[in-house]
């Protein structure tokens, strides 16, 4: 597995790692909040015991990756993470569709991407490694207006991932694959195809620890 | 205009009239609740305050048309209105794809129309008038699978507002013409492509009084 | 219509125009309130998708003209609006007639129309234009104490309306004429005479969007 | 004084009486609530604390002279009271005017005579007395509709306390003079020109006490 | 009566005339709270509307004539009223007694005239009068410990009140005089003796308005 | 000691002993609530663990002796006490006078006697004892009307204890006893006379235990 | 794996299941709670999610065999599961060690064995299967006498899965073999022995996943 | 008795003196919470009233002896203290075993001794004396790591009561032997064998009592 004895491992991103984390900092077994970060931690503590692994969560609902660089020194750097894993973009695209009377609320793509590179490039320096994560968006339609878009800023993770030798995962496809195994709606994992049930963060968790190497 | 001085109106559906109406019965400025009922009882009212229209809503949240079949006397007949106005379906089509491991959730296509059909012909004899409106999902993605249910559904209730020479509303249209018209995501008015913010309602709200003649 | 594409409207005036609107400033479906602002912000969206009207709604409940120059900088001038619609003057009269043991609660006519005076003064020359609307006291007995002063107030707001060409709504008269329309007693539309129902708040909306030039 | 030692004094009618009374009986210096009732009883019991005056209030907000009529053996009756004072009208004449669209929220003037004459055969005959109060609006124009009809109520009540010899309070009069000496608009008192503040509830509770005998 | 057209009037002192008296400063008819200062304002408003008597209330629960002093310039003098009633001394000599293992809880006689002396004297200058009540314990045996403590107190109330030609209410013999002529124990009045139900309040109020010469 | 090893003791009585008890019936560290009863049941169990005392609250807020004989089959004799403690009659006194105007909320020392013997006869032949206190009133002055008559009904209970050869406590003499003792003040114990705080609860406590022979 | 294509599958057992889930039947991705449980059903359903599992989980707080046993038909054999798994006997041992006062509320070890022999036996004619899961203790001394009675009726749970060939798996054993791997306390997990934190319940969850065949 | 008239007796420790004690400082019958401090208070107050003894819980929930240093000058010399009675050391021993994530939330022994050292130290010379209690940990196995660990810390305890001359109470010494006479299992005091229930602070309060000389 990617992670070692006494690691420490942060996460930072928006709702879909918040979920009710505590604040300042989401530690120990009631302050990871609900979400898959939460399901993650548990997994790893409960698997490896001996290991001491210190799991720490930062996300917050609604961020987008300006809020993330306005807090990246207090929340990433001074809890000096072994590890960072990131997910971040959603927020950034969404307020793009849900606010078209406020233009200044979404993130455009060369903003998205410049405080993408910036996080990572102050960050691997002093860290074992980064993981990052797309953001996406469960609709099925990939001509869908906003759809499109947030594979756009995926693709955008992806190149930043490859550029830097980062793990990153497509969660976008994750859904995608999902739905069609089960053949589901995304309905049925949550009205507004971005924030999964319980079930759906289940898949989260699972798709995060496959990839990196955690052993059943 | 459609109505006449003195006319009981009732509507009645699901959540999309329902947004808090009071029980048992909703009237009254304040027990319309805040759905586009709300807003087409108060254009009633405010716009032909002679007239003393009595309007009725007596929509409930999550209900099917099973519901409505079980309260139809209690909660139609014995109001006595001149006028029923219907929207209903969309938790028939709904809990298909959103709880697909309980398949009694659902209603299926032959059941619903069977209860619109009886519904229909029980109130005709009783009233001046009906109006129907189809049942809708703010997916533009005409071959997502519910947004395609929901198609054939709402194709239900314009074949029977025709066979019974009844005024029907095509909200589905009423929204796909709208998006575009906006060059709107649906996420711009609801996040669960549903349940219309306030400026949707208004949508809502003007169609329907358009298609009542109510002038301006 | 009055208002072009891309165009910023404020609304800033007392509770008439207030509702729980939020705060700092109240912009967005949800954020608007439930007065007859919130009313004719989501009708010019939903009628005018296309048109990004960004509405903002700075009202705040028992403000006097004196509570609106204090704020005018913070609240208007830095919304860089290019319309400001103001609704003023209920609480200047109100207050002198219920705290009869308390005179400075009152704004003495002279006060009022030096506040009305520089706030247009200073906002005319930044913005597109401005719709000035008078204050109202629902009491049909023009020989009525507050009603009498209201009419003076009112007076104000019309002359300045006219010294400084800018569109104004006389929402005294236009309550006069929906009660004599209806045949109502002001009750029908609120017990205190200032406040109006759901209903009442139509009237205002109407009202307002047929001077702006609104196309149903 | 009207009241004599270990009198059982009794105040029927509506919101003007309730104000928090408790339930099923306002008994007690907490039970009497905060309206012109409790005012009355405290003054009773702490004037003459020798007469153990026994004074129960069931006013109950909202009430007509029909709800009266259903709960008078139970509310009345059964506790035996030696005097029962009563004021009521003002629902039955206000839902005329604030509830427009549905006509059978009103009581009109010859049921309400009915009514009244009911409960005062019913009662005379095993009380020593009643005294009865005229409902009010504090309209100050005698023109306006509502105050137009409340008149024509009161006028029934002191019709019939006259008919039957009983002590009857004029309380529309004692408005109109308490504005005039004053100089007061009705809003000094309350805004809905029905439920005084508790200044004007002190109005309300010296014309009892005097039309009573009460000394100082 | 002693009071003035215009007069502002302002009461300082404990609980006894606190009751939830609104902050900063308990004004108007839901302001001054529900204790007798409540009933005062309110019966010198409904009796003398003509007058506009403007009655300031800044009792505060638990406080005792170290804590007047503190506040004196606050909230007595930059109110600047024409006449001031104090009752103040019951804490004063309570906390001797309900706290026996915290001496300095409880404020000595000497301590308690010197501060009565002090805010008597930096007040008359600027003021057109003011009233003195004694503070009281409502124990009828003499011999109570507490109860003579208390009347030491109100001994030197009324001495300061007579040196400085003051008019003072001796309430102390108000409530001994009321339990006797009604036959009471003082808990039909109060459990503690010390805060008067409703109907002991109107007491208080009662002989405060005939001191000052108020007329029925 | 009187309790022997799995003895099931039982109290029962009005306010003094409730202390938010739970209910049905106050067992358990928690259940007994936090009056003398609870520091009771505390002290016996914690200092004889091993007799596996089984403790029962029935102690209910107001109660007089009316309506322990109403309640005694339900919650006395169904529980099977070997011991049932009883104090009870501070209300049917306290009734009597702060409730000067209804005098059907006393209970008289006749009505007293016959209760208290109905419940004692009743209980006797089924348990292997009972304990008896006196009701109280902490006024000292033996003269004061409501502390003379508490006298007279624990003479009562004392007379019945005697009579039966009841174990029966004096708790007034306890109360006269203590204050003596501390030089203290009724109101050093609590502010009406009746309901001792936590001090005063273990002055109660500290009795009965010696009474019924614990050993420290 | 052990569960195939639309199986039901019900949970029934004590706290350790219940965790907030809903009542009367906990089902669907909010509905089961936050136990291992729901744990179980979220992995089963995300990872396979063709399989249309239907989980149901009627686990209660408290519950020992007895209360199972009453509420077997209408909680287990209505609801007509293809595999019941169950886990209960924790509190029919606890309550023996926590209220030592009040015997009747353990269950003895006769009892149990009984309780559960009757609801296998009715059950597995009418399911596919069940799984059984001992009870537990937290306590690594398995000299402790609350550990060594919970080891008994842990030992009785294995007899009988043996007996009826049902897969059983030892949760004691499970938390013992955790606690020396990860070198932890107890308290690690929980304060109280018997509740995991959400840490401990994935413990639990993957115990349960791997018995049944579960394939990551 | 260890106590004179007059003496200031300050408690200071953590959650087990705490109980929501009142802030800053908890004094009188209600403030100083319902600990075993509040019980010993009680008891002190209720047996010896003529002493005035005057008794300050200081406790506060989780601390370790880093807080109480961090604070001893706030909480403890500014109070001028007679007496100082100090039970802590439970959570700089738990956090180790209950947090094995996160190192620095324990204190370790040298750390321990340190801190307790300094806070000895710096107030023998102002106070009569202290009372120093050993940490515990209900957990009967002396071999449990955590119970091991905790015997050490309070062996610690005793060595320093021993150095310095003062009262040492070893509490978990008490529990042992207080287990043992009741044939109880800890679970019968608290769940978390660290907070006693109301049966289990009594144990506490007579341990403290008969250490300090009280006399029954």
């Amino acid at each position: 597995m990617l992670f070692e004895k006494n690691d420490r491992i942060l996460f930072i991103g928006d709702s879909i790692g918040d979920y009710d984390r505590w604040r300042p900092k989401g530690e120990s077994a009631d302050g990871w909040g609900t979400s898959y970060v939460a399901d993650v931690a548990q997994m790893l503590q409960s698997t490896y015991p001996e290991y001491r692994l210190r799991i720490m969560n930062v996300c917050t609902s609604g961020d987008q990756t300006r809020d993330l660089l306005a807090r990246w020194d207090e929340d990433v750097m001074k809890n000096q993470p072994d590890w960072v894993c990131m997910m971040i973009g959603i927020n950034d695209v969404w307020r793009i569709y849900d606010c078209p009377d406020r233009p200044e609320m979404g993130v455009g793509i060369e903003e998205y991407e410049k405080n993408l590179e910036k996080m990572i490039a102050d960050t691997l320096p002093h860290v074992k490694g980064m993981v990052l994560m797309t953001p996406y968006f469960m609709e099925l339609n990939k001509e869908d207006s906003m759809r499109k878009t947030m594979d756009l800023y995926g693709a955008v993770v992806k190149k930043l991932g490859e550029k830097h030798g980062i793990l990153t995962i497509d969660t976008q496809k994750m859904w995608d694959d999902f739905f069609i195994k089960g053949d589901l709606h995304p309905h049925a994992v949550c009205w507004d195809m971005i924030h999964p049930n319980t079930v759906g963060r289940k898949v989260l968790m699972r798709t995060f620890l496959k990839a990196v190497g955690y052993e059943w």
